[in-house]
């Protein structure tokens, strides 16, 4: 996945904007900062908050595994206890893998996202709050939160890091902005109610039959332009979402056109 | 971010079901393929297909980092070319930060699992197809694709590994699913209409002071259930989404309630 443009690597963080604060309270592993620190830049958030962390602070593994993102930890405030750490924000959420019978509002990732931005608008910024990797937040932490956040998993392997969590609320908190819409609408599966699309298989086969037929019809030809001609056309193939029926009608025309009588042109 | 059920470790993966493939080409570390593997299973995906794998397969260090996940390495798939990978497949979708020019339909990954979601119903299974970590996809390869899946991120910091990728279509994949809505629906944001969410800051003081009048009036006895009983009190100030305004009316509430001349009562 690579995309990153390399001249912007020397990153300028924002002096204020309405990305939400991402509070760790008491992190264990220096490597785990680090990771959290650039799934958070992945998305445009960047006031990382550290409450306690086991190691000390600053912290040289946290650097080290922060790379290309390491504004965020450089920057990153210091507390000794979770209620300072959120004494200027507004709105808290926890992200927590159990409700604890705590009675808070529990939302999606998407739900928070969208809560979030509304609520930019109306007040002091929100925070996220992350607890320790092995136990997770405490009571007494989330009672300061106004709601929880739950990512829905394989209820048989709900099991994710720290890095993990940040990313996946991070990308949600991304997505609800405007800036991230970008999106082409098409609507494959409308198109195609009334058959099953083809097996690739289908489409790769037809797709050989004709280039094999074109070789022989001489059509291939400079032959160092012949590679990106036969993509161009694969291209147009695959982007055509043919169905089973699609695939037997176009061999048809193939096999027609190519047994055509020459006299008959 | 605990909570995996420790009973369902043994994980047994669905002989089938409309979860999407998933294919890597060409991958490179061992440990990018385990990491891959658990990002899947997260969201139920579960059916791992492997191109070329650089140090050949099966490989430890895959089987090493995917705990957890791991029936989903040793039933993963091997293949020597990307087409025999996606031959009984239906719509497959490439992930890739750039589109290079090669006029595919470019989606979000909502977008994307909300078709894959509708094609289900309508022919084969869909795939996913991810590149070598340092390069990505070759042309020849995103030539079989039906569509690409572009990840918005900060375009300052684009840059997502392997399991990163996979995790976050994966999670849209889930969340585009029945199974995956249990949210209760809340608005905190309309709620607020006409005034600032207060800083916690504001919320906490408020309650230290009500804390501190409680005391004083012998309110918090027997002492053994005082933390418990603060806590719950405390809940509910941080559910209660004050405004400043709010703050400011509930400390007069407290002032006039804890001055009032024991005579009046």
């Amino acid at each position: 996945m690579a995309g990153t443009d390399k001249r912007k690597q020397d990153i300028v963080l924002p002096d204020s904007d309405d990305a939400p604060a991402v509070i760790l309270v008491e992190p264990q592993m220096g490597e785990n900062i680090g990771f959290a620190a650039r799934a958070m830049w992945n998305f445009g958030l960047h006031d990382l908050r550290i409450v306690n962390p086991r190691d000390g602070w600053p912290n040289e593994k946290a650097e080290a595994a922060s790379s290309g993102a390491l504004a965020v930890i450089q920057q990153a405030k210091l507390y000794d206890n979770t209620r300072d750490a959120v004494a200027d924000l507004g709105f808290i959420m926890a992200t927590t893998a159990r409700e604890r019978g705590q009675k808070k509002s529990v939302m999606t990732p998407n739900h928070a996202a969208l809560e979030m931005r509304a609520l930019a608008q109306k007040g002091p910024k929100a925070g996220l709050l992350f607890g320790p990797e092995r136990s997770g937040l405490n009571n007494d932490d989330i009672a300061l939160c106004d709601a929880l956040i739950r990512i829905p998993t394989n209820p048989a392997y709900a099991s994710l890091n720290l890095a993990q969590a940040v990313l996946l609320i991070g990308y949600e908190w991304f997505q609800a902005g405007a800036a991230a819409r970008g999106d082409e609408e098409i609507t494959v599966s409308a198109r195609i109610a009334e058959d099953n699309l083809a097996r690739k298989e289908s489409v790769t086969r037809l797709f050989d039959h004709m280039q094999d037929m074109l070789e022989k019809s001489g059509f291939l030809h400079p032959p160092e332009k012949t590679p990106e001609m036969m993509r161009n056309l694969q291209n147009m193939f695959h982007r055509m979402g043919m169905t089973e029926q699609d695939v037997s009608t176009f061999r048809g025309v193939i096999r027609y056109l190519s047994e055509m009588d020459p006299d008959k042109l």
